[in-house]
């Protein structure tokens, strides 16, 4: 099933697009309106998902806002759903990217946060009501009226918002974050949407406790970033992957305390009661009931990915009063503490930095989850 | 299927039994030597389930030990599913109850809690391992080692464990409970498990905040309770049923503030969005999906039934954080919370009180869903 290679970034953009009525009219009339082109990106211009260079315009500056030359954007498997359009709501051309670091170019009026010269990231939202009780705490990811995804979302002038395999872009301050000082700006990329959704619950189902145990399912680049978070806060990080070619990876370089191939029954046992927390960033299906019984008493499985459906008895959780529960990115609030968190632990995500002639190959080998463990676009060298 | 009947106790029996290991010659030969079969019961001999008269011998008291006269037994369904071996693991003859009260008549040295007269409840569970960190914290119900199941269980001396359709019990202090002052005895027998079940989740997802909202899934035993309780806490309950013959009765008696026909698309939809938490009681299948719809963000869904295998898309969880736990009976200082807090705010079960000899139909009806809302059996009038 298509559905089932979802991110969790492509269940919000369903989510947050499907309340908001479409006016295609007013969206032609207002393009026509500010058609400057002098926008550089690559696009998407059918379900093949093939990109290749696109020119377009971006929004005059609004009061808030701020302008950002980009220098790079990490490639998440949400660019796969969208630009492929594998969950049918795609609006061609699609620009993707919502992983994005740049330098500020330019300010409006009443921008206070932001400087130009600075160095800032934008993740995978770019707007929420910001009036509704989730906004209001800094939680704007769970915005009632649904937060505007940073590409292919719909913006309150009814434009589709492009995101960053682009020359640059326009966003309110609120949704722009200080990436720290010395922080490589290449790393800092997947920070915004990987690093943010892993450590938002291990923050929101206080993990970050030494001592705790954390399982991680998958180890790709949400994984990867989960193990790291999982060491830094002093957890017992436990590794379940499908692929023992991930074993050395998970032990040596990334620092889990143990690796175990998921498909094996003894090892999934040997484990029973062990674990406080598992994070679940798994983008296909696999049984959940083997993981609740690794769960100790009380234990939760967070999802983050999008694994296929939970099918399990109800003893799995009634039995030790388990949990399953589901997280999508995080509010402004936990971005900014990831971020300095990141730098102060010196937490940095493994990449692979291509040219943005690449994408087409890249986003390939993503779908063959052929990589270690992150792309990312070097767009300031490579986007001419 | 037979096991998507069980009760939440059900489970914890499974649970709990399934760890020690059953030496029947040592059960023999300890019960040959004190077979003074001075306790009068009713038990099933076989899967039949059919109860009849039956004497057996008690076990002599242990320090810590109290010896209660039985004046009544709630009649829960996990006595149906013990019963009639509904999950293969009845060890006959089986004398079920597991929402017991009586009246002290002996006290074992050590016996500081209470005195020949007192009245005192015992509920699903009466002993669990006292060291480890769930017993140290009065999670017993969560005992690392299982509990110890009021029937069909096996106590410390291999022996099996005979529940409340009998004519007095010998239990540790630690797994009773005092009745409060006042609170007809009758009333109390069901509060050792349907009101303990639904109560706990209430104290522990902290809802018991005036302004919150409630849906509670099946108006049976345990959730007349739910309604009655998140009434005294001050919310907004919604009752949820197959049933619209239940309709008035949770409006007009229980005081639920709305009542939903489940099978009711639009009255569901409706709902989208609504609720902070849900309590399912129900004990067979059910989609839901439709019942995570109705959640706020954050919100969660308890199962403290047994409903039917749990299957739904991730992004039911994923979209606003939501989740799904499991729930079985209390610890021993809920126990006596939810005690102390039904007499202070006079809530009631509401009972048929039935003699023994009418347990057979009793149970009947009890499969058949015919009853408002729990049988109680008069032990102390009927069982001679």
């Amino acid at each position: 099933m298509l559905r089932n290679k979802l991110t969790a970034m492509a269940f919000i953009s369903v989510s947050s697009c499907s309340p908001i009525i479409f006016s295609k009219s007013k969206f032609l009339s207002m393009s026509s309106e500010r058609e400057n082109r002098d926008c550089f990106g690559w696009a998407a211009r059918d379900a093949s998902g093939f990109l290749s260079p696109y020119k377009f315009s971006r929004r005059a500056l609004r009061d808030g806002d701020v302008s950002l030359r980009i220098t790079h954007c990490g490639v998440c498997y949400a660019d796969v759903v969208f630009c492929r359009n594998e969950v049918n709501n795609s609006i061609y051309p699609v620009v993707p990217g919502h992983e994005i670091v740049g330098v500020v170019t330019t300010i409006s009026t009443g921008v206070t946060d932001f400087k130009i010269g600075d160095i800032v990231g934008v993740g995978a939202y770019i707007n929420s009501c910001q009036t509704c009780k989730y906004c209001n705490s800094d939680k704007e990811n769970k915005c009632a009226k649904g937060i505007t995804f940073t590409f292919n979302g719909i913006d309150i002038d009814g434009s589709i918002t492009k995101g960053g395999y682009s020359s640059y872009i326009v966003v309110n301050q609120r949704y722009c974050f200080k990436i720290p000082d010395g922080y490589p700006p290449e790393l800092a990329a997947p920070l915004l949407c990987a690093g943010i959704t892993v450590y938002a619950p291990i923050i929101h189902h206080h993990m970050n406790q030494s001592g705790k145990s954390l399982g991680v399912i998958g180890l790709g680049g949400l994984g990867h970033m989960a193990v790291k978070y999982g060491k830094a806060f002093g957890l017992k990080v436990v590794v379940f992957s499908t692929s023992l070619s991930k074993k050395d990876e998970a032990l040596e370089i990334l620092g889990a305390d143990e690796f175990v191939l998921s498909s094996d029954e003894k090892q999934m046992q040997a484990l029973s009661n062990s674990l406080d927390f598992i994070i679940d960033t798994t983008s296909g299906p696999h049984p959940f009931e083997p993981y609740m019984s690794i769960l100790k008493t009380e234990g939760t499985l967070v999802l983050v990915g999008a694994p296929g459906e939970i099918r399990m008895p109800p003893g799995s959780l009634i039995f030790g009063s388990k949990s399953i529960s589901g997280s999508a990115v995080g509010g402004t609030k936990d971005i900014k503490e990831m971020l300095e968190f990141s730098a102060a632990n010196k937490i940095y995500p493994k990449i692979e930095l291509i040219p943005i002639t690449y994408i087409n190959e890249a986003l390939d080998r993503l779908v063959k989850r052929d990589i270690k463990y992150r792309f990312v676009i070097d767009i300031e060298n490579s986007l001419k």
